[in-house]
């Protein structure tokens, strides 16, 4: 654990950091991410023996074979981090971008210019690529990063930044630009999360019971995501074919992220011929199906959905499934039980599309797309520090442009106010 | 004082309210605006003589003339309310907004559109003009509103938004986009910072301790302004004599506000040409000198500066003043001591400039002209909701586009993730 006066000097380091970072050359960044990218490659064997350790440790502690998944690396997963870390170095320097220009009746020239925020605190749980996909993210944006991951990654996190951080510096990085909690006592974070004046953003990564955890403790501004209970509403007009692709990749691709599609609704005048088709292509897939009352009428043998299913994030081969008389019973379906995460229609009515599309109010809303896309990548950012379902600031996945603030930067030329 | 539970209805009808909003059109909601601006012109001496009655109070409790001052009306100050109602309906409906659009190798066209942030909770003081520009940046950006002023100006904040109110209504805004806290209780505050699900962003407006205070208890992201600590520095080869305008603007125009100038940095090399003569012209306009020890020794006579005088926002007619060696020094002066928000450089060396620009990490950074410009109007945003010296979300002077969100809206046509 660190007392609470060795974490403000841990914080002051990385803002004075964070201050050199901001007026660091493109070039420079790039070159530290593209070595960065290397010797992660190159340390591959001393990486995986480190993740071995966390792996051994939560084996023995008999955790789910999900999390066990999640934490384990490979040679394929390291190489995919490293490719992430050029994509990024790739991807346009947010940092000095001119964002409006306006000149005023007085001659004053204004300029918005972007900026990088500061010094971001991420706290993680199990995935280690989190850790070299923020630092990439950070440093090329300008912002200096402070880590803490959680105690069941410690030794693959404490690996990878050293490899990371060691070449950072080689290549003309400020030292502390990035950062890492080596221990892993609650104490040290709620330690963080008070440095107001030091750190400027706080994102948590993990479960609804971390994040709201921060979002309680935290005198920072935090960028959250509780949880995805994605829709997918398949409309009278739809085409079947297309909505039984749809759905089916929404909720089996990969169940247990959190822009899976946890609720399906459908509208009643084609529930009769598509519903049948859809769950017992689901059940094959061994998925568990939670149907209202309608629904149970017209399959036979489902579970019933209760009250509860429907504000659920089962992140698991469980869907729950409802008839509905239209596109706006299924809006409101939406707007009471969803978390404003990412929602799809499949329909063939333009009327319908821009009526959902309009009022369903969550970060990501789909046309005739599978929810899954809500990801950095996909949206071709790089990477992603993580999907924000607030309003505030960022919506959806961030990338490089959100890690940034601006400022105004006002040309004159003697101007003084009447 | 509300309960709780009278609290969390108040916010749900302002949440319904703001989803109907949401959809309104442009041209409703500037008919609305124009005929708001109308009838407080039109009932100027029934607001005049409710004002009456919050000054009278005042007088009786002893406030201060600058208080007095913030808090009186007159037919000139209500019609500058309504010409600022009016100048917003003519700004660009920010709502709604093509933001930016990508087409992705699989096909997926991702629009980002331009969304009101929902339900937006104002906290003011003394200045009862607040009511009706919060009202009109709300309504023209699509949001709900809830106004909390403080209880000095509560009869005038009532009489404003009555009448404000009753038009809205008959001009076929939802009944709940504008609502006003009718009690002063500091309880009914802190159960309004709690609802985290129904009011999204609180923007407190006023003296720093009611600002650190409403940072404290929120549970919603809160966008603030602690103090406007600014500067003015007078590089070497400045234009004298427009650093002598400047700088006597940026401190005697209106020193009670968060622009105005509360220390002057001059370089060594100009401080005995400069500094007498700026500093006399200050002292006939009744502005008291604090000075380090060489401008004491340059300037005789002169109260010395202590420690904390580089830290205060004077707010008042009253200037700390320092000779620096060099733009670097006053960069570091105004990174320590400052408040981000606005700092200026009067120089003819490009180069200086150029550096003072990049590296005072302030909201607003000003070369050649007088920091009093930080403002809603004279940025052309129509009014203003506040300054933010924060980095996340706004920065600097708030109007229409600050008070908005946006949404991915994406067009597929049947895309699943492989």
């Amino acid at each position: 654990m660190m007392r609470l006066s060795e974490v403000k000097k841990f914080c002051m380091k990385a803002k004075a950091a964070s201050r050199v970072l901001a007026n660091i050359d493109t070039l420079v960044k790039n070159r530290a991410l593209d070595a960065m990218a290397r010797v992660l490659i190159k340390h591959t064997s001393y990486i995986l023996r480190e993740n071995k350790k966390d792996i051994c440790i939560a084996q023995e502690k008999n955790v789910s074979a999900a999390l066990i998944d999640r934490l384990s690396l490979n040679e394929a997963r390291i190489s995919a981090m490293a490719k992430s870390i050029r994509e990024i170095a790739d991807l346009k320097d947010p940092a000095g971008d001119l964002i409006e220009t306006r000149r005023r009746p007085n001659g004053l020239l204004i300029k918005k210019v972007r900026v990088p925020i500061g010094v971001i605190l991420i706290i993680y749980e199990a995935r280690p690529n989190v850790t070299s996909d923020c630092i990439a993210l950070c440093i090329k944006s300008s912002n200096a990063v402070i880590l803490r991951g959680g105690s069941i990654a410690i030794h693959s996190n404490r690996a990878i930044f050293d490899v990371m951080n060691k070449e950072a510096i080689k290549c003309g990085l400020p030292k502390n630009a990035i950062s890492l909690i080596r221990d892993t006592d609650k104490k040290t974070v709620d330690a963080l999360l008070k440095q107001s004046g030091l750190i400027d953003l706080v994102i948590p990564r993990g479960g609804e019971s971390l994040i709201k955890e921060v979002a309680r403790v935290s005198r920072i501004p935090v960028i959250k995501h509780y949880k995805g209970v994605c829709h997918t509403y398949v409309d009278e007009s739809a085409d079947l074919k297309m909505a039984l692709e749809i759905c089916f990749n929404a909720k089996v691709q990969r169940p247990g992220v959190c822009n899976a599609m946890e609720t399906l609704l459908v509208n009643r005048k084609i529930a009769g011929k598509f519903l049948p088709m859809i769950i017992r292509r689901l059940e094959n897939a061994g998925v568990e199906i939670r149907g209202c009352d309608l629904t149970r009428k017209l399959v036979k043998g489902l579970k019933a959905a209760t009250e509860d299913d429907w504000y659920t994030e089962y992140l698991d081969l469980v869907l729950a499934v409802k008839i509905v008389k239209d596109a706006s019973e299924a809006i409101a379906h939406i707007m009471k039980y969803g978390s404003n995460h990412s929602d799809a229609i499949v329909t063939k009515n333009k009327k319908n599309a821009d009526l959902f599309l309009k009022e369903v109010d969550s970060a990501c809303v789909y046309l005739n797309a599978s929810t899954r896309f809500t990801d950095g990548g996909e949206f071709g950012k790089g990477a992603e520090m993580g999907i924000s379902t607030d309003k505030i600031h960022a919506r959806g996945p961030m990338g490089l442009e959100e890690l940034t603030s601006y400022k105004y930067v006002i040309y004159g030329n003697g101007q003084v106010r009447r």
